[in-house]
């Protein structure tokens, strides 16, 4: 048996996610139904590096899987973007040492976030980054970000809905930069709570409109309550950059 | 009754064309039930400045049709936004004298042809670009597209099934442009026959992989026989760019 690991890239809006689950189309099972091709019909189970929520699109998604077959990386690229639909493909292909685990070796995660920020919306990017028409103050949602950075408890920007119990996560890095006519929110973290990302999202475009000031982060990580920050962003904007690993 | 003018951009993705047929989405017919619906039942036909082929998009469409209703120009765009489907959308709107049509009185139309030309293909462009893996030599599609330039008979670029019977149009400019990773084909010409930028691509494409020699052009012209010029190029690397009239 050899242990393989794969890049995967994929368009998350035909999706309900990653994760299998019994009713809607998945990554994990469009995967795990091109590998079944490719090995006459055995099943081989995939394990990825983390879920990620429907129309949640993917530039470097990370999975694993064992397989008896011997067959050189670059061909497994090849073969199974052959059996694979087009809105999800495989970018690389390596080889792993046996004990690698796609999600309990991850040291650190990159996603980005995509706002069209103008008045008129674009058919074009309809399914690829939220449209905000109102003007965002982009100093004052930077200086809410310098609040997360470094290691807090992130209870206050988790779904309630999780079984995870320590919610204390490192953020290293939040980048906001304007691209034309977006802005582009780039999160580097140890790691990243069940919707993280977006309430963080969604209560940055708050900060940007006006609603809340970015002093106000400071006490919604004290307070622990995930009322205390803003809605959870739509999903479409999101997008999982990278996965990096010891 | 007051004539009115619109811009609309739409996704060709899920559209089969513009123009209205017994089966299938089309955006006419989109707009048309939009319409419908603002008046209160009544059929409002439309025209536009020509069709577009299936998954063919477009930026900047033209149509006209005349209204009972007096509605400021923003209104309108309002409005109508408000009943059509997420992936057609109208930019502008104004009145129009009424004798103005939007196939007739077309002066210039400008197309885009968008070539993704890097070895990886990239699930986020799949319906957006056509994927070229190969290099392409830029220098060699210029100075084909240099023979194109002025009034030519351009039979040899258009679809055997037309009933058009004048094939001399007028191409102003042709322009080959590297962002990035893409290769941005601009047409702009005093009207296209039908499948004519998607046959001058084709012909384009093979130029650029060294399959024909650029003067080959002269003799393509000459023949007035489609079967001389290269394939027809995918639809939905297509943009209907801009529309001008007097």
């Amino acid at each position: 048996m050899q242990r393989i690991k794969m890049t995967l890239s994929y368009d998350g809006t035909a999706f309900n996610g990653y994760q299998i689950q019994p009713n809607g189309r998945t990554v994990q099972e469009e995967v795990q139904c091109a590998l079944k091709q490719m090995h006459k019909g055995a099943s081989i189970p995939i394990t990825g590096s983390g879920r990620t929520d429907a129309r949640v699109h993917a530039h470097g998604q990370i999975i694993h899987f064992d397989t008896p077959l011997s067959i050189p990386s670059e061909n497994w690229t090849r073969a199974l973007n052959a059996q694979l639909p087009q809105d999800v493909r495989v970018l690389h292909t390596e080889t792993a040492p046996s004990d690698f685990h796609a999600r309990y070796d991850v040291v650190r995660k990159t996603y980005q976030y995509r706002v069209h920020n103008r008045a008129a919306s674009d058919v074009f990017r309809r399914n690829y980054a939220v449209h905000e028409p109102h003007p965002l103050n982009v100093k004052e949602m930077r200086r809410a970000a310098a609040h997360l950075i470094g290691e807090h408890d992130f209870t206050s920007f988790c779904a309630s809905k999780t079984d995870v119990k320590n919610k204390v996560r490192t953020i290293y890095r939040i980048e906001i930069e304007r691209i034309q006519d977006e802005l582009v929110f780039t999160f580097e973290g140890s790691g990243f709570l069940y919707n993280m990302v977006r309430i963080l999202m969604g209560t940055f475009l708050e900060i940007g409109r006006g609603r809340r000031s970015a002093n106000e982060l400071v006490s919604i990580l004290e307070a622990k309550d995930r009322n205390t920050a803003g809605k959870t962003a739509p999903p479409h904007g999101l997008y999982l950059l990278e996965v990096s690993y010891r």
